[in-house]
């Protein structure tokens, strides 16, 4: 199983960017986090992070016919973007929403996913350990 | 460590209840497997559940020294109970807020919850599997 | 047939309770009439009545197989209670939603019910005559 | 007794429009099944239907003195009409609203409607039921 | 100067309908008043009612080239039509609208008219003294 | 009869403030035009103006037994005031609310109007002439 | 093939109203215009207008069996009518929704359809050019 | 005077439960002080607690003919329970809203109390101390 | 301790303004009542009544060093001014807003206060009452 | 003449993605069909496709003394996107906004458009032939 | 050029009312700074200060001939002031709207202005310089 | 001191779009200005644009420790980006949000800045003026 890991705007800035909410790990420390768990179920992990929705965008069809499921923590981009939203749908890969701060306790407008209603689930909340909860998930529904 | 499953209104109807949405699997089922996995970890788990959000409000309370963290699936009233709200806020206990179905694709008074602010975070969409990986969610939070 | 009526809270105090809004008729009152009306039919009637949101889904649950229709009328319930709702779905029983009053022509949040969507249909306005006009109604239902 | 029955747009369509939602019955095989109900209580029923609101605000109108009840499926009026409602109102004729189907389980729009508050009461997703319904409603409402 | 004076839904019932919101005098008292007054300045003046929408904006169309203003107590499609609304706007005739009630003091839906920001301007509160103050307010605005 | 003519902010500025809305006569000048015809009627009148709310609150309740009727253009104060609103509805004088434009086709803020609903009636569109207008509405009123 | 061109209130004033918004050309001319086009696909094309919802609706419900499809500008209608709505939903005749003018830059209440959802697709903005470009539309619609 | 002083979900946590907001006495302790203060007026007060807005309902229906007036602090349940707001206006009990925090400067959902239009007044903000004003209060409502 | 008693717009009318809403006393007579109380705590107050928001504000401003506490009725004030709400927080003053009627069984437009949020806590719906329950309230506040 | 066609988010994916929405053609096939039309007429046409939002704007500018034309299917972008809308209304290029589907029967987001105000005209729900009425559609706009 | 610095309510509080949000300099210390740079570039500078928004509305009207322009701090009367809107809009003397905090920081009820739409512009946020940064708009402004 | 200068959507289309709202000036004609003003007080100033929503995004991320401050016109993204937002935030370069017109003047949608609460201050309306002022009130944030 082959499952990809996207990282929408200002993800790259983990560990730098208000530490208080996201933490002081970096997305490089999630990544080596995630892909030593993954390999230990023999899931093959690749990770990408981009601040454009475009990229986004392209990164999810591509990942058409080459990786089984998305994690897909699309930061800024899970309030406003429609685009993202259609790409999921579009291309029917199982998908599944993570964020590490819980968006619940923050403002309003964060409070609205355009992603939820077309992935899996969503698993907020629980800083780095949103990525590897989103790889147990979705080896549980690839199961299925 | 010891974690208590709460279960709100109907969710002794599983298995029973809406198959489509909710799964074949009983709340015993659940329970079981969850236990299986707690074990493997030295975790003590228990399970209730209740139609009365009274009584939801009381075990919470009730909890308070006697369990290190909360899994609430608290049904129906995650969308309408003011008072599981405080009671979460006023013991403390760290919860993390689950349920089996992704509420975000369902009718739109499901898609607000008064307990998500006041948990740790939130995971939705996955079935019986959102109760186990609350399990490792909360063994991850308190070794932190 | 056998029909279960359950009634929410406050129902208790008619005749006591605002007479010009609810009449003066008892809960007892209206049982009695709507018992000797369907015993007419062959069809056997049983009365209940809580204040407590979690008694009435309790009783809905153990409905199941023990009765062929309910008559709901969850007065301050019906604008409020998402549990209530789900246990008619989840379930499966026949409902129908009744009210004494035209809720109608009295406040704004009366105005809206989680249980109608669910429900067979809706009679409202009647008085005591809602409970009676509900059993023909449920009756024919179960007849197509 | 004198009951007016009220038919508001496309419900000369009954049994074409929509089978699935409206069941298949025509309007005339209704209106036959209520005079029959209503000529054992030696009640005198009139059906009319109308595609124009305005006619029916005449109809309503000219009933004062010729008829002691209306019964009322002003169909998609029920959502959009004030002058409706006012003739109700100012004639003050006792009016009973129904409706075939069970307008809260439908569009958003369907959930309002101007009439309710000036009606004695609403009946609605019986079917032809409905019809049926109104009838005792009504004959009880007269007898207090 | 020729006035047309178009009545709406219900307006024929005055001194039927509801007089303690809306006076004892008939519309033709109304009118009998109103032509009084306007044959001392020689303005002529007619009195047309309908509950019909359509007939309503098929005289409003007609009214062009035969009559300098219009005064329009549109009754319950004040707060409902689009259509009178553009009838008004595209004849381009002067119109002032009127109400018997202080519609402000009433429902809220009544607060919204469609037809104020094509008119004139709107004299509501007054009974059938609206009527006359809409004739003094057309007179004065041909002057200009 | 005495009738107090009150006239709020930025009304002292008609003729030198956007005469393409508020025309081109001075305040003085309606004043001059309505004393005229006031005394033809044998009504004394009396115009003040002020810019402070507070002032309008003061001279609504002095007007107490000095004034039969208020003629009352409170401009901006008609849209943010309730102060106002709760003096005409305290001291109880009749009271009519005018506007020399057609707040309706203005900017959405100017058609919620706080005092409406406690005046006799509104008159608005007709510039200068709403003053003359509301005379005779008052007159009229009086006479009842 | 039969195509019934349905024209709502006001369109009969075309070249007469507001010609900078709805153009120079009045109705009759479309219709020649459009049934030269049509004759040229072998279609047979029908115009009817009416400034009457009531008639509107019938004359959908009359062309069940008559016609192939309606083109339908429903003028003030679009925002405001259900009856229309339920008519076209409820024959199940093809439709096609057109308007002269681009809706979506006018007043905010012509932003909503309730007829949209139910229509095929819908042409606004090109003049009398919408009427053409449906043509082919519907005519394209048929063959697949 | 028998005063019943019925408190709602959490209150039992007082002390407990975010001491900063709610201060650091127990419900025991503002129950000895409200009875000390009420001894000397030779008033009666009982106090109860429960997190069950059902077990409210009853004791305040069961209260009719046994206490003279009501203290109520609902907590959770003043902003979500229509059941206790019918309990209060149908026994007709004269009852006081308190509240320990100043609900005012919270959540959102803490400014609006289904109660408060059926209570006399409100008191909240001044902590254990509202409840003894609140005996006042009702005191000196009695003696009317 | 000296304590400065605010009153807003038309508080001065009490006795004489709508007495079925705001009782019988004038405002004289209230000063007297809670002077009189005061007195014999050894507290100072003083009453300031205007209606004019400007005052209001100045008046708050001139406490500063002046008065331990304010004692505020801001009438029509309440639901409109910022002004009076920046005033209080500015300068700090421990404040309790008061109001004779229970407002929330008013206008929608009285369900909200600017004012609340920076006040210590709310008293409402006691009539001249309130007045003597605010003086224990800040006593007993002053002593924390 | 020449045209812009400009394709927004996953519109590469037509005949991958939703088929059921989108048909079964892809934007090589609807390319080469409208091409095909375009040549008729002697119109040269180009298709270009992005998922970027920046590109698509890049794209408008460049158009800028290019093109004649744009007929713009922006996707997602629809809906987000003031920066497209900004650069059509910057550049004034005729634009014409076409959709596949019948965007006001999906989701409530999809019904407002950012888009529409600026543009002609809309087209949308008629699938590939969206895109070759939009060519007739701008020809003709063109010729006036 | 002469400007006149108008400052709204509490603005004569600064440097004592919340340092935390508006500053230590007080309302003279800015206008000392503001008078010396106005001297070097040979404008002449006037500051007024109000708690009164009439005294505002006032010097506004006073304002026209006598200023060539007017810097506005109007405080808490920003987002509550028609009048003032209005006496802007009416003098048309050119207004630039400033605050020290930044509005859109705080309250939601400070995030609209109703003077905005009728200024040049607005400048916010920058404590004491805002006020300088307005006068080099101003210069800038009226050299144009 | 290092100030970047970061321009959104459509800036570079400035002196060619709608220079009535935009004005006439290029935005190398702002740059050069802006430079030659920074450079008499030593500041040394970047102009950089884009269309890309990502491309700000990234700029702003590798602005932390190049630059001091930002100064940002974000045009459209102002309205629609959180990605944005949340790259001021996390990197905490102190930000001024400009706009050339007055945005409050314009379409609703323009006074919704997702932003201004993460800016230090807001400057808007001044052409390019706008870009000056910025200039000196950044300079003015960092002595301070």
């Amino acid at each position: 199983m082959k499952v990809l890991y996207l990282n929408g705007p200002n993800l790259n800035m983990l560990g730098v960017r208000e530490p208080s909410i996201y933490g002081t790990l970096s997305l490089a420390d999630i990544e080596q986090k995630v892909k030593k768990k993954a390999s230990q179920s023999g899931i093959e992990v690749e990770f990408r992070q981009s601040n454009h929705e475009g990229v986004l965008v392209d990164w999810i069809q591509q990942a058409l016919g080459q990786f089984d499921a998305i994690v897909l923590n699309a930061g800024a981009y899970t309030h406003t973007s429609v685009a993202i939203r259609d790409a999921i749908k579009g291309t029917g890969i199982p998908t599944v929403e993570i964020h590490l701060s819980n968006v619940f306790s923050r403002e309003d407008f964060r409070h609205k996913s355009y992603l939820s209603p077309v992935c899996i689930g969503v698993i907020c909340g629980f800083g780095a350990e949103s990525y590897s909860l989103a790889l147990d998930a979705i080896a549980n529904f690839k199961k299925k």
